[in-house]
C-alpha cells in the first residue's frame, strides 16, 4: 500500500463569534483536508489546522510521503521531522508555545490518521482496531460553552443566541444538551473577570445539578487568582483548566490549592512531561492528536499518563468530522480516559466535509462508527463548496486577537491577567 | 479474525551449564510455544516462559480468549488480568522480582504476539510494519558470554569449552563472534568475586580492541563495591548492567561512580518507571517483550523512555526462534534503540521450533525476516521432539540454583553478596 497521491484541500467554514482569552472567533473557521490515495486504490483522510503556515508545510510534506508504504509511519515522520526544520508558526496560541518538536507532531498527524483510515480499510477493521480495540462503544463529550455576542458584529445573530451572563450560558447549555445529550459541560473562560466567571460556574452548577463542570480561562489569572479561584469553586468544578501560564505556575496552583488541574497548554509536546510530572504540574492530560502526533503517538502519552498516574482527556479546537471521528477512534481505544472529552461540533452546526449518517450524538457520546477505517466518507460536493469559502472568505490564518481589535482596540491577550 | 483455538505446547531444548550470580543453567531449558489459530483460517506464534505455574496460567487464558478478535487485545489483556489475579510465581529471580502486574504482562504477551502475527500475515506485512515499519533492516545484538564448564557434570563436554577465566572466556568470544559476527559483547558476571571479573573484562578489551564490552552481575554486588568496580572500568565499559539491587541501590551507584547503568531487574513493570526516573537509578532500560506486555506495550515503553532520556537495549532469556524473531521486529521498528540487543541464540545451538532460513545472522545482526506477520514458520516435528523432549525431561521450573547445589550444596544466591 504505496501513497501514490496525496490532496490537500483547506477549508472554511462559518463559525459563532465565541470569546476567548485571546479575543473572538472570526466569522471562518479554517481546516485543511488531507486525503491520502494509494497505488492500489485506497484512500484514506486526514484533518489538521488550516493557518497557511501550516497549510504550506502539510503540501511540502505531502510531495515528500509519495512513494511510502502506510505502514511505515517512523518513515513518515524523520521525512517530515527533516522538511520541518524548525518552528512553523505559533498558530493561535490556545494550545501552548509552538517548538520544532510540536511543529513536526502537528504536521504529521493528518497523514498519520490517513494512513490509519486506509489501513483500517484494507483490513476492514475500524482505526479503533489498530490501537488494540474499543474499550467502549461510545465516547462522552462534553458541553462546550463560550461566552458570545449575538451574532458576529456585521452579521445577523445566530441561532446560539448571546451569552454574556450566567443566564446566557445556563440557557446555551440548555440548548446544547437538549440538541446533544451532553453529561458534563466545559465552560471557555478567561473572558470575564473571575468573580463573574465563578457566578457562572455557580449558575450552571444550581442549573443542572450532579453535572460534572469545568473551566479553562486560557492562562488568563496569576497563580494567586488561580488558587483563590480554585478554592472557591471546591467541590464545585470537576477539575480546573490551565488557570496560570507555564508548569510552575501550574505547579504552584496545584501545590497552594490542591485542586485538580487540567492542561492543554503548558503539556503539549514529550518533552514538557518530565518536568511537568516532577513538579506534579497537572493531575490531567488533555490529549489532542492534532498536535501530539497522531493517533499511535497519542495512544503511547496516553500509556505514559497511566504510568504515572495522570488522568486523561481529550483537548479540541473548531473541527469538522474527520477530526471527530479520528478523536472518538482514539478515545474508543483508550483504556485510561478518565473524562469525557471535548469537542466543538455544536458550533459547526451541520456544516461538515463528510457525508452525514456516521457521527451522530446519543446521550452526548459519540458511537464508534460501524464502517472499516475511521469510518467517514468524504463529501466531495461539501468539500469543493467549503474550499470555495476558503478562497472567498480571505482569511489565512486564526487570528481571535486582530478580530478582536476590530471592534475594541484596547484589548489585549488576557495571560495572568487577572 | 476471531480467535478459535489456541495450542499451548511446552517445550525443552538442551542447555549448556551456563554460570551465573543464581547458580548454573540446568541441562533442559524449558519454553511455552503458543499457536493462535483464527476462524477464517489464520495462525500466529507466540513463544514465553516454560515454567509450571506460568504454563497453567496460559493455559487457563488460552481458553478466555476464544471468540475474541485479534484486534481487541485491550479486551484481551482485560481478561488475562481478570483470571492472574494475583502473582503467578517467580520464575528464576534474574528478571527481578515478580508482582501482579509483571505477571498479568508476562502471561499476555505470548498472545498478543501470535495476534500481531496473524494481522501481519493477513495484511501481508511483516509484524514491525504494524509497530511504525522499520528503522533498520538488521537489527545487532551482542555476544552473550558466560563462565561456564566444560559440559554438565554427567555429561560429555559441549562443542563450546570451559571458560572459568579470562582466556576461556576470550576463546569463547572468538567462538561466537567467528560463528556469528557479533560487534559487541555482554559478559553475564556475578559468579567469581569481582576483581576475578574486572580481569575478563580488561582481557577481553585487550583481545577485541574497540568492540564495546558489558558486564552484568545479576546484582551481586554491594553498592560500595559496584562504585568500585565501575570507576576501575570507566572507559572500558559500555554499561554495567544491575550491579547492586534496587532501585535505590542503583541510584547510588550511578550518583557516586556517574557510570552509565542498565537494568532488567529493578525496572521490570511500568510502576517502578516513575521512581527510577525520579532517582536517576537507570541511563539503560533493557526492553524485553515476554515480561513488558507484548510488543505494543514494548514499544509504548520505548517512546516513554525516549520521552525521559532513557537509554535501550534489549534483555533476553534462554529463547527459540519465535522470540528471536519477535524480538527483531520490535527492535526494528523502534528508532531510539541504542545498543546492540542480548540474545541467548547462539546457547540453543541450532535446536528450535522454527523451520530454519528465515532467522540469520550477517555480521552480528539478524535481518528482518522478509516473509508476513513474524515471518517464522512453526516446524511441527520440531515441535513435538522437543515436547517429547520437555515429557522426558522431568524439569517444569527453571532452577539455576537447585541444580547448582547438586554440585556445591552450600551455595546462595548472590545477592549484595561481594
Ligand atoms: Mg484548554
Ligand atoms: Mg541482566
Amino acid at each position: 500500500m504505496v501513497i501514490q497521491e496525496i490532496r490537500v484541500t483547506p477549508v472554511a467554514f462559518r463559525d459563532p463569534p465565541l470569546l476567548n482569552a485571546a479575543g473572538v472567533h472570526e466569522p471562518w473557521a479554517l481546516r485543511t483536508v488531507v486525503e491520502v490515495v494509494t497505488d492500489d486504490g485506497h484512500s484514506g483522510l486526514g484533518e489538521t489546522y488550516g493557518d497557511l503556515a501550516h497549510l504550506d508545510k502539510v503540501r511540502e510534506c505531502a510531495k515528500a510521503l509519495v512513494g511510502l508504504d502506510v505502514h511505515h509511519t517512523h518513515e513518515m515522520y524523520a521525512r517530515i521531522s527533516a522538511i520541518v526544520g524548525d518552528v512553523v508558526g505559533d498558530l493561535h496560541g490556545l494550545t501552548g508555545a509552538s517548538s520544532k518538536e510540536k511543529s513536526v507532531d502537528r504536521v504529521f498527524s493528518p497523514f498519520e490518521v490517513a494512513a490509519l483510515d486506509i489501513r483500517g480499510k484494507a483490513a476492514n477493521v475500524p482505526v479503533c482496531d489498530l490501537l488494540g480495540g474499543r474499550v467502549r462503544d461510545a465516547v462522552p463529550y462534553s458541553a462546550y460553552l463560550f461566552y458570545k455576542w449575538a451574532g458576529h458584529p456585521d452579521a445577523e445573530p445566530d441561532r446560539f443566541g448571546t451569552a454574556l451572563d450566567p443566564d446566557g450560558l445556563v440557557a446555551q447549555a440548555a440548548l446544547l444538551i437538549e440538541e446533544y445529550g451532553f453529561r458534563s459541560i466545559k465552560l471557555k473562560g478567561g473572558v470575564f473577570p473571575p468573580d463573574r466567571e465563578i457566578a457562572a460556574i455557580r449558575a450552571l452548577h444550581a442549573a443542572f445539578p450532579g453535572v460534572p463542570l469545568r473551566l479553562d480561562p486560557n492562562t488568563a489569572w496569576t497563580v494567586a487568582t488561580s488558587v483563590r479561584v480554585a478554592r472557591e469553586l471546591d467541590g464545585v468544578l470537576q477539575y480546573l483548566e490551565d488557570p496560570a501560564p507555564e508548569i510552575s505556575g501550574m505547579a504552584r496552583v496545584a501545590r497552594e490549592s490542591g485542586a485538580r488541574l487540567a492542561t492543554n497548554m503548558c503539556v503539549v509536546t514529550p518533552e514538557h512531561l518530565p518536568q511537568a510530572l516532577a513538579q506534579e504540574a497537572i493531575q490531567v492530560l488533555l490529549l489532542d492528536h492534532h498536535y501530539w502526533g497522531g493517533l499511535a503517538r497519542s495512544a503511547q502519552v496516553a500509556a505514559l499518563c497511566g504510568t504515572f498516574g495522570l488522568e486523561l482527556s481529550m483537548h479540541s479546537n473548531s473541527h469538522l468530522g474527520i477530526s471527530l471521528a479520528a478523536m472518538t477512534h482514539l478515545a474508543a481505544a483508550t483504556p485510561n480516559l478518565t473524562y469525557a472529552c471535548d469537542t466543538h461540533t455544536p458550533w459547526q452546526d451541520g456544516q461538515d466535509v463528510v457525508k452525514p449518517g456516521a457521527l451522530r450524538f446519543v446521550d452526548g457520546a459519540v458511537p464508534v462508527p460501524p464502517g472499516p477505517g475511521l469510518g467517514v466518507e468524504l463529501d466531495r460536493d461539501a468539500l469543493a463548496a467549503m474550499h470555495e469559502q476558503y478562497l472567498a472568505c480571505g482569511l489565512t490564518a486564526r487570528d481571535d486577537l486582530g478580530y478582536m481589535r476590530r471592534f475594541q482596540p484596547d484589548f489585549t491577550v488576557r495571560r495572568a491577567h487577572w
